[in-house]
C-alpha cells in the first residue's frame, strides 16, 4: 500500500527575521495539501534580545553555549514570541496550526548533551520522536509548528538544533508517510562557490558529499546540515531538499536535491 | 446520561512568581484522575521583562495597556517561558501538559477590545472557545495548559485576562461535561476582611454577592473574578470555587464555594 505523503519544512533563521520572506513563505506554505510540518529556528531573535538584557553568549567554536539564563531567553524567543507569531499568521491563512516544543505532549523527548571537552549547558540531542502523537495531530488536520526547544521528560527544557529536529521527525514519520523534507534558507541551495549565489549544486549524493567536503567547498555551517540531510535518506525520507524559502511558491527555483 | 466529570483550574500570578508553591501546585494538579485543563497568568514575569528592557508599563484605572512591544513581552513570557516552565515539570509528573495560546489549533478566538474612553491595546475579549478540538485533546489524554494570550484569528495575538480565560473554556466545556473550576491563588478564599487572611467567606450566592458589593468587603481585583465565577455558574459550568493553591493537595483546606 502506498502510503501518505507527508511535507516536512524547516525554515532558518534569516527568514524568520525577514518579515517579508517570512509571511510570503508562510502563505506559500499554507497552500500545501495534506499532511505537513513547519520546523523553525529562531534566527537572531535570541542574540538581540540576550544583548538587550547584557546577558552573555558564550561560543565556543561557533556554538552557542546555553546557560541556564542563555535557555530562558531562547525559551522565551523560540517557543513564545517567534513560534507564536507563525501560527497566528498560520491561522489567518487558514492553516490549522498548533505551536509546540519538544516537551508539549511529551512529543519529542531529548537529553542533555554530556559533558566531555566542551560543557554545551543546556542543550538536547534527540533521543525520541514520539510519531503516535504527531499522527494523532495530522489526522486532525492539524499542523505542528515545532520550535528548537525539547525536554528531557525530567522537568528541564533543553535548546536542540532546528535542523536535527526536522531531520528527526522526518525519519520519525517515515514508518507511516511518505516524507519530503525541505530544509529552506535564504540562499539557493549549497553553493558550489560561496562568493557566488547562482552558483548551486543541484545534486549531490554521499559521492559528491564526500568530495565536496574534502575540496573544502562545504562551509562550517553547512556540514551539520548536509549530515541532517543524509542522516535523514539513511533513515528511510523519500526526498531531501535544501532550497530558498522561494521554493514554496514556485518550484521551479532551483536548489539542491540530496540523494544517497 | 451522567456527563463525565472535568477539572479546569487557574492559577494566578504569585503562585507562578513562587518556585516552591507552583511544584507544589503542579505536583497535586498532576495527581487529578480523569481530563483536566489548566489556565494560567502570567504574574509578575512580564512587568520584570518590561522593566528590564525598560518597557513603559502603562496602567490606566489599574488595568496594564498593551502596547505593541508590551504584547511581545506578554508573548515571550506567558507564552514562552511561563507556560513552557509548566509544561516541562507536568511531564516531569507523568501528567501529558500541551501548552497552548488560543492561536494554537485556533482553540480560542478573541476580538480586539475596541476603543472607547480607553485604549487597552492589544487586549483581547473572548469570542469563542472551539469545545471540539479541546475535547480532542481531552480524548488524547492531553492535559491543555492555557496561557493568557488569544488571537484574533486575523494573525493578530492578543492579551487575554486568564480568569476570563478560564471561566470561558469551563462554560464552553460544560455542553459536554460536568465542569469544576478552581481560581487558585495565595489567599483562602475571598476575604471579609482583607486584613485577616482567616476571614473566609465559605459561601457566596448572587445575592450575598451584591450584599459584599455593596458593603465595599469585594476588592478592586476580586470583583472581576467573581464575575467570571457567577458567568461560569449562569452557563452551566456545576461547581465553582476561590481557594488557595495548597486546596489542590489538601481538600480540607477552607475555601469559598460560589453557587446562583
Amino acid at each position: 500500500m502506498k502510503k501518505e505523503a507527508l511535507f516536512v519544512a524547516k525554515i532558518g533563521g534569516n527568514i524568520i527575521g525577514d518579515k517579508k520572506a517570512l509571511t510570503s513563505f508562510l502563505e506559500g506554505f499554507s497552500k500545501i495539501e495534506g499532511p505537513k510540518i513547519l520546523v523553525h529556528g529562531g534566527g537572531k531573535s535570541a542574540t538581540q534580545l540576550a544583548n538587550k538584557l547584557e546577558v552573555k553568549t558564550e561560543m565556543i567554536d561557533g556554538r552557542r553555549i546555553t546557560s541556564a539564563e542563555n535557555l530562558d531567553i531562547v525559551v522565551m524567543t523560540y517557543a513564545g514570541l517567534v513560534n507564536k507569531t507563525i501560527v497566528s499568521e498560520l491561522q489567518n491563512s487558514d492553516c490549522n496550526a498548533l505551536g509546540l516544543t519538544g516537551a508539549d505532549a511529551n512529543s519529542i523527548l531529548a537529553k542533555k548533551r554530556p559533558v566531555n571537552f566542551i560543557d554545551y549547558g543546556y542543550v538536547g540531542d534527540v533521543v525520541e520522536v514520539n510519531d503516535g502523537t504527531i499522527k494523532m495531530f495530522l489526522n486532525q488536520g492539524i499542523t505542528p509548528v515545532y520550535c528548537a526547544v525539547t525536554h528531557d521528560g525530567k522537568g528541564q527544557l533543553l535548546n536542540t538544533n532546528a535542523d536535527t529536529i526536522a531531520s528527526e521527525i522526518a525519519s520519525a514519520m517515515s514508518k507511516e508517510y511518505e516524507v519530503s523534507l525541505f530544509y529552506c534558507f535564504e540562499l539557493q541551495g549549497v553553493l558550489e562557490n560561496i562568493e557566488d549565489k547562482n552558483s548551486v549544486i543541484e545534486h549531490i549524493n554521499l559521492k559528491k558529499y564526500t568530495e565536496l567536503i574534502n575540496a573544502n567547498v562545504i562551509s562550517d555551517g553547512m556540514l551539520p546540515k548536509l549530515q541532517n540531510c543524509f542522516d535523514a535518506l539513511q533513515k528511510q525520507v523519500s526526498k531531501v531538499h535544501i532550497a530558498n524559502a522561494d521554493f514554496i511558491n514556485d518550484s521551479r527555483t532551483k536548489h539542491t536535491t540530496l540523494s544517497l
